[in-house]
């Protein structure tokens, strides 16, 4: 048992959209991304998602609405919503979700990773 | 869905040691606590805890070490550790753990809730 210090752990990574899995949570990855630009529209049938946002802002696209984020905001986005992470300028952000989670819902793309890295 | 902004959410409370839930991920409980001084020993057999720094800084104590954890870091408690919180000066907190977790595991205290109030 250690703290985890979220800057320092950011410092080791310049890649976005790539989960780096800090601890676990039960069943849940508790992971760090930088993003920047715009995700693929996705949902997971049967798991929420919470998004703290740790340095920058995003918007979250939901299909009926938007809603921006802002640094020292959370976002619990409920299972089976669609949403699309975005950012204008590249956002630091501490997600947890089932480990189970496909970060993409099954979408095909190019940022799909079946494993995360662990950090 | 609407972002969470934290700093408001911790001036709806002033009293410590009271989880307030601020959302639900799946099965756990997201809560704001403000906590100051000693907590009591106890541990959660079957469920993690995830404590995020939200503003100061706490000490958690384990049998056999204790550790501080900062502004901005993360500690995560694994299932069956026996834990102590304690604070110096007031600490605000993000804790995600179970929502059938009991928060002072079963162990006998003033502050021990049945229900955590939602804000």
């Amino acid at each position: 048992m250690e703290a985890i210090n979220l800057k320092e752990k950011f410092n080791l990574f310049n890649d976005q959209w790539t989960p780096k899995v800090i601890t676990n949570l039960d069943d849940n990855h508790v992971y760090l991304t930088k993003i920047e630009g715009d995700f693929v529209w996705h949902s997971h049938e049967n798991q929420d998602e919470l998004f703290i946002v740790v340095e920058g802002r995003f918007r979250m696209d939901f299909r009926d609405k938007a809603v921006w984020v802002e640094e020292g905001e959370v976002l619990l986005v409920p299972a089976g919503t669609e949403h699309r992470p975005s950012a204008e300028a590249e956002c630091k952000l501490l997600v947890i979700e089932n480990a189970g989670t496909d970060h993409t819902g099954g979408v095909d793309d190019d940022r799909r990773q079946e494993e995360h890295e662990r950090i």
